[in-house]
């Protein structure tokens, strides 16, 4: 293996939803909802593959997915995008993160990540030869925060790019527009491009806004944009993703992807171009159970004496390990998948070093109620 | 974008089914059929969708995927792999080598191509840092062939791997018995590792044989065999690939793939293991058919008095932009997109110097016989 890659080992999703297989454990790790999308977008599916849209779409996807994307940005976030030449749609937006850090970033260049990050993003780095700084997101009763100083010594001379995830995973952080105004003037005085990885960008709760850094001022033209449907239209499988953003570092995502995937999932660009269109109706609803859902883990888990941390957005809700006796969250999820029968991940696994996110753990909450009424009964008895 | 990926241009094929879109030709130009996989193939992703599989799949792709892989290349080739360690699905073929080069190249390191190459190869090896060394496939009347001592001098001490892609794209070659064991005979002697493109392992013509360099002596600890659904069950636009080969090289693919896109096309992973275990009898009229169309296309062209080459296998005929009083075949393309009604691909683009294919172009033959009819007679009145 390829001297870059040697430290990168398997992603803690599979390992840990083959645990839950293996001990039959409820499955709060890997993010991915235990119920389909809208029936009518499965429907379209369906269609698109008995209606012989199964060769190859364009390299930049199929052009009802690109203009139904644009549609939604300018109807939710009044951002205009040109379809020709300011989308391309990618293998979920794993691809897209993954082909801007390689179309994007030169060899030794330094690339900013909020910390605790998804893994991919670390991956990706390396595989592009460049090199990271973490800003720690630090966990208060208020949520996850950032110093703005760490922020500013984050940046160097070298400094290409931020990668900014909001709503957050694995914090369920959603960012305030005060704290992206403030990325926003670092991007801008430091000339830094942005990559934002919005893709919980519907699963805001409590009304907090979802604010699109490509919005604020300075930001159209340096900032790509990245989402996908998995999240919204809970079809974690189909991997339909999508970069917006200036034609010149579109251009570039593109020339990455094309020789990455080519392009993907022809018959499911069509389903998400009807999802986009006409199921935002059922997404509030998704939205809405999952505040619900959201809830419940959380006032079972604070009735247990459990300590947790607002999730704002996102599938995931953070909790101390210290509360069930432990002071490292990996022992926790070790114990609680072999003898709690619940799954778990360590948040410490998503750090540079594990020490700074021990006491964490990570549950996802996107299952069925009766799941986590389960999971919490399971996580209330533990000891 | 990135110094390295500077020279890279959209893929060709989107330029070229983009132009047929535009002037209404005739496309002969990107590879894909113009009829869809076996209606058992349709019905088993559609039951798919509404049974729920939906959701993320292994990272190494459904259990049931990579067991009818397995099972395929054994009774086809007696060559035994373990699906737990061997076996990773892939975005389709066009990933798996993407993930290879990545994880198996470090930055300065060549690779053997095969020229004229795919072009996605000198995308990858770019993307890798590293570089490569060509040995050039002639053009003669019994197909297309190398010389052993160009092989051999491609060769050096920085060389980490050859990419071999056979049944071969673009020339239509099939690389015979005595060549894979020379090419074995490099790999073994200077310790090098095997990448080899086999989509086409299921559609060679005239009762060839594809051989997979893989079942050579020495070979097997050394290959990584990467195939595909796309061309085998006429469904490019899934993009279910996958690789095999020993467990560290394997993970090493693994490593990459999954901070590339992870996994997809949970359904579609579902409907191909059915394809793989019980629609091999459609892939054999497939394979007759599409012989049979080779034919229509390269005796309409024989009987216009346009120079052929033999195609041994794949979708693709290569003809002498000569016959058409062309020196260059990038000109004869674009005033046969423009005035002849017919898109080929200038075979040009996949060398290194455009000049070494200047006389060549490529037509796809996977079209309904009455579409190369048409073309046929478009290309017999062309002048
Ligand atoms: C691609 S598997 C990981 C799913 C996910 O987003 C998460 O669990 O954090
Ligand atoms: C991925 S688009 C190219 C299709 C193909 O294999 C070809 O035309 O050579």
């Amino acid at each position: 293996v390829r001297t870059a890659l040697r430290g990168i080992g398997t992603t803690i999703f599979s390992e840990m939803t083959a645990l839950a297989q293996r001990t039959g454990a409820v499955n709060l790790g890997q993010g991915f909802p235990d119920t389909d999308g809208p029936a009518g977008m499965l429907a379209a599916a369906q269609a698109a593959i008995v209606g012989g849209l199964n060769q190859y779409p364009p390299v930049d996807g199929l052009p009802a997915l690109k203009e139904a994307i644009v549609q939604a940005r300018l109807a939710r976030y009044g951002l205009a995008y040109d379809p020709a030449t300011e989308v391309v749609t990618t293998a979920g937006a794993t691809e897209a993160v993954a082909a801007a850090l390689l179309a994007l970033c030169e060899p030794g260049d330094e690339v900013v990540l909020f910390e605790p990050y998804y893994d991919s993003y670390l991956a990706n780095v390396a595989m592009a030869g460049a090199t990271h700084r973490a800003v720690p997101l630090r966990p208060t009763d208020d949520g996850f925060a950032f110093d703005p100083d760490d922020l500013r010594r984050a940046v160097t001379g070298r400094t290409r790019m931020i990668v900014l995830n909001s709503p957050h995973n694995p914090t369920g952080k959603v960012f305030s527009r005060a704290e992206l105004e403030l990325i926003a003037q670092v991007c801008v005085e430091r000339d830094l491009i942005a990559v934002t990885d919005e893709v919980y960008e519907y699963l805001t709760y409590d009304g907090l806004e979802h604010v699109p850094l490509a919005g604020l001022p300075g930001m159209r033209e340096r900032t790509v944009t990245i989402s996908s449907a998995g999240k919204t239209f809970s079809c974690t499988g189909w991997k339909i993703g999508w970069a917006l953003g200036p034609a010149e570092l579109v251009g570039a995502v593109r020339k990455a992807k094309q020789f990455m995937t080519f392009a993907s999932g022809t018959p499911f660009q069509a389903a998400v171009a009807h999802a986009l269109t006409h199921e935002l109706d059922w997404v509030a609803e998704l939205t809405k159970s999952l505040q619900e859902r959201r809830d419940l883990l959380r006032s079972g888990l604070t009735a247990a004496g459990v300590r947790t941390y607002p999730a704002q957005g996102t599938y995931f809700l953070q909790a101390d390990a210290a509360s069930w006796g432990y002071a490292d969250g990996a022992a926790l999820c070790r114990d609680l998948a072999e003898q709690g029968g619940v799954v778990a991940i360590p948040t410490q696994v998503f750090y540079d070093d594990p020490a700074s996110g021990q006491g964490l753990v990570r549950f996802a909450f996107c299952k069925r109620p009766e799941v986590l009424s389960d999971a919490v009964s399971r996580l209330s008895t533990f000891r």
